[in-house]
């Protein structure tokens, strides 16, 4: 994780502002001789495009994707293949509506990066966040297409957990309901109160966080390098690095500061073919940074979208005091669209650390 | 963050086993001229050696840290200084005590790394868990010493905040506390809970969870490389590569998904030298993953230790079924002393991106 | 160094084939503030072009370049400025002339990549060398130009010295003749022999190799991190990863073997401003892997073209004995332009540890 | 390669200065189960260890190597392997002569790297060139030693081919001539040549410079990462990071500028097996930037030793004109020793390689 690359052996490099011409990514590492197309990061990124119901932001951008190298023709399939070379893509900006930046050119907005950015170069692109717009994640997005393809098996889906203070009713968890709803919620019923909850926070200008939850199957046994690039501390600095992450937990998390060693600790048994079976998983697949052949599963929170029509103190670049008020078009709760983001960042570790164990273990 | 170094800039590179001959660290990329001896190193490394109290293992290790490269008399002030080449610290291990390792030398410790490791690399030290005890932080914290060197003004300071599920009182946090107790806990009447609490859990041979939190105080505004080396994201990293560690957040955190963004939003106001002055710090310091200028604040999660005396399922190495009791010196909550590893991870952490800032910007 | 991305703080990352849509590179770790326009690099750019005599390939490409991010107006100058985000620069391929690659799709070119990127990848694009086309090299001019704005009054010129075995006479050496001839060199009399000399290859149908020597003046003192990254060992490594070059010396080079300890050794006396004058420059400018601040000496050998008229003995990849003739256009001695590659490698490894140097001492 | 690592996989990191307590290395990423022992390490040392003739210098170091973690009894054979963790070597200073260093403590020795780090750190060990001395090499060798058993059948052998201006016949090359000299010179009427022009030099207080050519066979088809991680690149910087190298090829290098296009590319032709038979091996066994099968063939020049007993011109720290003659123990062609440490380093490369071509390729 270095400036704008992540990932050791399946790097990613992704650059572009909100309103530049165009953003993208180069995956650097790929293993050769998977098939890829245009179609099959162009899915990914249609569940994270903007302006797909009211609970994103109206921003209409169609997100589409181009692979200008690292893919040609297999000779014995015929169809397009990675060849080992660098994958580089390309999304042009579309919708970079015109508009007046004055309000925000020289005022700091609370909770967003526009002073911190200021004060560490001097100079920013205040147009939409620049560099520091959700709109980077869309290259987050397509390169984890790419890495779901790297681990034979390999499934990673997320979930919209908890909205604001409302959680959702785990005994209800329903794979099948994600794709029912705008919230990428696996309960039925939390998402039916999410979307009044939401309205109402939407219509007040208002906005709110949430806790986004990432499950990995078919992990094999055995990746993380112990004892830096442990799984769960790279898949830490991968979440943590989405905007707006405030926290990051693997397993039981947080929780099992509660726990004593008995309760929390995953027993084991023997299954039939010999291999261990763990009782119950509050290691979230991971232990000693080694995963365990368990679903590996990790949680995120994220802060509520600074954007609110609600006028906030600040500053402005001279250092006088001013009001902020965000007009324009935003998500009243952005942990919505993290979570085929935080999909993305950790099938990207994984699809890492797959070649990493395959590296020093053969 | 790559197998067992970590740092862009300041980098540290650990090695060492529980019962191998010694551990240590090599620290290279350190500024030249800053004055360093051993003392400076024992003082913090005194801090986390085990047998202080009746509340960590009872393992005699003196952690007598010997520099043996890098450091050479200043010809200005003929005291011990940094040359600028690799700083390589050795702390020897001491008490290995004899012992029969047969009870976990095939037999798979439940919430222990053993079977990962197997898994992984078809052989492992087992002796006191090899490469994956909590020895292996000694070095961090000897690493963390030079680190806190580099940033000039830079305090940090680690807190135990919750043991099991009982939190402290934030209103009584009194930073002279902290040495006051066995438990680095700024809060006395929570202290004085812990002990009795924690020698039931000891005397009961169980184990119990912690969340420790870190404050970083004259943190440069500006440090963070967005976007994939924010400084919350290798923070994150940094942490979670704990032994025990679950979970990480900074400032608000997981809370912070709970607010709406009229509370969760940092508002600012113009200081009388006209710099921005932050009226809360939900954002734990770092907006956009670069430093405010505001205190970093992170917290994290450490699971309770697995080794208790309760009898446990778990598989051997053959794949049978039995039952593991871990006997012998354990911290019934490992937590405590994680405390100052956590300030030398952060401490790290921030004299990384003091030299990465320094180097783009100048 | 490592698969497509260079440098430690000033990273390049490239990516691109010969036909592919497009190439071009991320240039990630500038410094804000430093201005720069599409014109600069395009100058650049304009050196290195195809096609502009009859010494090199006929291919016509413009070479276009444009910047994508990391470049924004600055609030104080109004002119465009790097903002320390990463810089994408795309170069769209415009002459892929169609084209029978029957000829070479299944055969191994002799002096090629072919057959090693068959053998590692199990697939290549095969159109115009692929990945290994030295059409990657205008990718690494572009972050040259760059580089050259990173460190202050640095000047990095190229000139051709050797080709095949007719050496420059360097009591001629005129850095103004460079411009007057298509080859850079910097001898005029040798330049109007190799005119007639290559003229002769080229009909032909033959090749020829090359020596070339970068000189970069006003590099700073103190630049390179010894020991393994020293600033010759980078050198070495950028202008090796160069196509087609074969060895890479500093400073007297592979002659300094035949010198005595007397001759070799620069001697050294004080300046009228007390600072060292170096009496010779056998070091090149770097002694103990760090810069001196005399000008830093680099020389690479290109080997000839591979692509010639005349048959040569291969197989095929169903390991069938074949002959194989390259048509098309083809450079008769690739080593000219590699002079302006060289200068931008050179350029960017100075930058590179400018920053680092920067960052570890201030 | 970064300061004091180099490796992406098979990293290994030095410490140590010449006069320090010790010397040693944190070999990381090495692949377990590899059998290793203090032994297989002592045994390349040894090649290394000075004071061995009257032609290198008379500094009595046993080179003791203690292995102080990564190694374990494997449980099925019982002995000592590689357990994937951090191995750590440590190599105690033992004869560190007393002596006045007031000679050099504030001059610059001519050729040496007094002047540099002093300009570039403010402080330096001066003792024995401190960190820029080559005992550093000791560790790169132990190191090597390791490397060499990563890749199966892989063998790295090493020679002097030129003393001064005095090159070696090949077609008298005999491998086992090597350790019939103190040269490791594989032509004996060459080396007999050596020992009496040496002993002239060694008398005369002069010294002189050498080539030397590493040979590395069974390297695998298909490794380097193109391509700024190609082979030959990270050969290049690996010799050229060895103290006094002044110039690195491969295969016919610095040669190839002089051939033809038809003379310069290797012929191919199919094998019994179907596998291609190269006809010659200019290319010494790369092709670009992967290896070909063929032995992959490199060869460095080392500049004379500055330590000699003439005085030279040179300065002190405060910028006074200065004689500088340095007494003392020296090599007068530290090229000799510089061939096991020339094995070492491209021993470590190709394992590097090995490993991240396995990660990626499978």
């Amino acid at each position: 994780m270095s400036h704008n690359t992540f990932g050791h052996l399946f790097r990613v490099t992704t650059f572009g502002e909100s309103h530049g011409p165009a953003l993208g990514c180069v995956v650097d590492g790929c293993p050769p001789r998977i098939p890829l197309t245009e179609a099959d990061i162009q899915a990914e990124l249609d569940r994270r495009r903007p302006g797909q119901s009211r609970f994103t932001t109206q921003r209409r951008e169609p997100d589409q994707v181009k692979i200008l190298s690292g893919v040609f023709e297999d000779d014995r399939t015929g169809g397009p293949v990675t060849t080992g070379t660098p994958i580089a893509l390309l999304i042009e900006n579309v919708d970079q509506r015109s508009k007046d930046y004055g309000e925000i050119r020289d005022k700091y907005r609370p909770g967003h990066a526009d002073f911190t950015y200021d004060a560490k170069y001097g100079v920013r692109d205040y147009r939409g966040g620049g560099r520091s717009s959700a709109r980077e994640t869309a290259a987050r997005v397509a390169a984890g297409a790419i890495a779901r393809k790297v681990v034979p098996g390999l499934t990673v889906r997320g979930a919209l957990v908890q909205m604001g203070p409302h959680k959702i009713d785990r005994s209800r968890w329903n794979w099948n309901e994600i794709a029912n709803n705008p919230f990428f919620c696996p309960d039925a019923e939390a998402a039916a109160f999410y979307e009044t909850y939401l309205d109402e926070i939407r219509k007040s200008g208002s906005s709110v966080g949430a806790v986004i939850e990432v499950v990995a199957e078919n992990v094999p046994v055995g990746l993380g390098a112990p004892v830096y690039g442990k799984l769960d501390a790279d898949l830490a600095a991968a979440l943590m690095s989405i905007n707006a992450v405030k926290g990051v937990e693997i397993g039981a998390g947080f929780a099992s500061a509660e726990l004593t060693g008995e309760d929390n600790a995953d027993e084991i048994r023997a299954g039939n073919d010999g291999a261990p079976v763990f009782l119950s998983n509050n290691a979230g697949g991971i232990l000693g940074g080694i995963s365990t052949g368990q679903p590996v599963v990790a949680r995120f929170a994220v802060k509520p979208t600074s954007s609110i029509l609600t006028p906030r103190r600040s500053v402005d670049r001279e250092g006088h005091d001013v009001d902020v008020m965000t007009k324009g078009r935003h998500d009243p709760c952005v942990g919505i669209r993290a979570v085929p983001v935080g999909e993305a960042m950790v099938a990207c570790v994984i699809a890492d650390h797959f070649l990493r164990h395959r590296a020093q273990v053969g």
